[in-house]
């Protein structure tokens, strides 16, 4: 089911600045037991999107009334899709100055079962840094789509992607932690990535569970040094990286250590 | 006029991975006389940009056809807008196998006249570098977004673009030229950009009118070494830059000696 400016709908104008220019934001959210999880966080980045780009926020309000007739029909689990984009314009890149904006959530199945330890290589694909754009859920995903055909096409699970100096920065769909000499750490995304929702709550949940950690750039020819690596989103939730690049990886317990203080914080599928 | 897939229409599906991904290429051409101008240049850098991005391409004949039937009805000048997407496709960033593709073919009116001599302001948006995007028109313009609406508050005609070491790039929907030491220059396109069919032409043009030149970067302390500066694409043609950053610049005869060259190879509206 999707909802166009709240009405049920699946075409969209042509003349739509986020066709055209990727000039919108999305968000992509677990529906959980009928409730979407984590929800102001998303909301809070979204806004934040928006204020960077100067993109009309339709509120929290007009939001959360379209999600409860997205999923009043009895859905209990699912993921949501949310694009904001900046609506009609002529042709040119520059925004329209009254431009109203237009939404777009659609609910969907969720996606097959991950496996409890995933596979993962090194896409040759690499991460642009863009100063204006890095960490935002934005529209233009290009290089995730051509690192995603690599992963596909080798058949892993997921595949990460470095910078032009090396970094390793995230995986195609998913943020990512290391753990090195007791460390929980994540890499910092100066000027590419995506800025995490659930990245965001484990670095939270750290200190609950007395884990050391934080942001830390992870160099390609680290990766050796590394005890453990696992991959996040919204939507799976939190997955062990057993095979890295042919190596394989131990699964410690800092994972089993987290579920508590991420279902408390709110990811209540991760029970 | 709007045709999706070669029939009127001015929606499209909300589905489409050229909006949810960015996941496609556009092309913005000339029609001049009722013919669109250098096609041939056009659909050969959306050709490769297919092959770069392991995009279907609908072939020449295809889109010719689209063209007849959208400027068949008599219009003599305007812009095609023509923009190929993979196609719809579920949730997630892999490209379909079976994708098939969607194109677009839209014709607006020619922009307001531009006048002979552009202002031109320094962008605070600087261009990121991808390596695996850069020289592609492909369908993420949001730091082009962001970069005209600085136009557009300062009331400049046009704005450069740096990328992150200062180096100066293009103009927000033009490439840029500069003369320096009597040498005709265009900032190499290494990863980020769009390698323009008018730049192309220029630098084809340069020895049948005895100009040395090239590609040379420019840096921004540069910007007060050089002599001349001129922004193009297929829609304007050429413009001398008359102020850049407040300083007044010289036009000299560079431009006048490349009208000619440049009609012959097919941009009749710059006669």
């Amino acid at each position: 089911m999707m909802l166009i400016d709240g009405r049920p709908a699946t075409a969209v104008s042509a003349f739509d600045r986020g066709l055209n220019y990727g000039d919108g934001l999305f968000e992509t959210m677990r529906l959980h037991a009928g409730r979407v999880g984590l929800l102001a966080r998303h909301l809070h980045r979204l806004r934040a999107g928006c204020e960077r780009l100067d993109l009309p926020y339709p509120g929290d309000g007009v939001i959360e009334s379209d999600l409860l007739k997205l999923t009043g029909g009895g859905a209990a689990q699912g993921v949501v899709r949310l694009v904001l984009t900046r609506g009609d314009g002529a042709r040119g890149y520059a925004p329209p100055p009254a431009a109203t904006g237009r939404r777009m959530l659609a609910l969907g199945p969720l996606p097959p079962a991950a496996p409890a330890s995933l596979s993962a290589g090194i896409c040759l694909t690499r991460l642009g840094r863009s100063a204006a754009l890095g960490g935002m859920k934005h529209l233009g995903r290009l290089e995730q789509v051509l690192a995603a055909a690599e992963v596909a096409a080798h058949g892993w699970d997921e595949g990460l992607m470095l910078d032009d100096t090396d970094r390793v920065v995230a995986a195609t769909r998913h943020n990512l932690f290391f753990v090195r000499d007791g460390r929980v750490l994540t890499p910092p995304l100066e000027g590419c990535g995506v800025a995490g929702v659930m990245r965001g709550l484990i670095l939270e949940a750290l200190p609950a569970v007395s884990l050391a950690g934080g942001e830390a750039p992870l160099r390609y020819h680290e990766l050796h040094e590394i005890d453990e690596m696992f991959l996040c989103n919204a939507v799976a939730g939190v997955r062990a990286v057993g095979r890295l690049a042919g190596r394989t990886l131990a699964q410690g317990d800092t994972l089993a250590a987290l579920r508590g203080p991420l279902i408390e914080a709110g990811a209540a599928w991760l029970a």
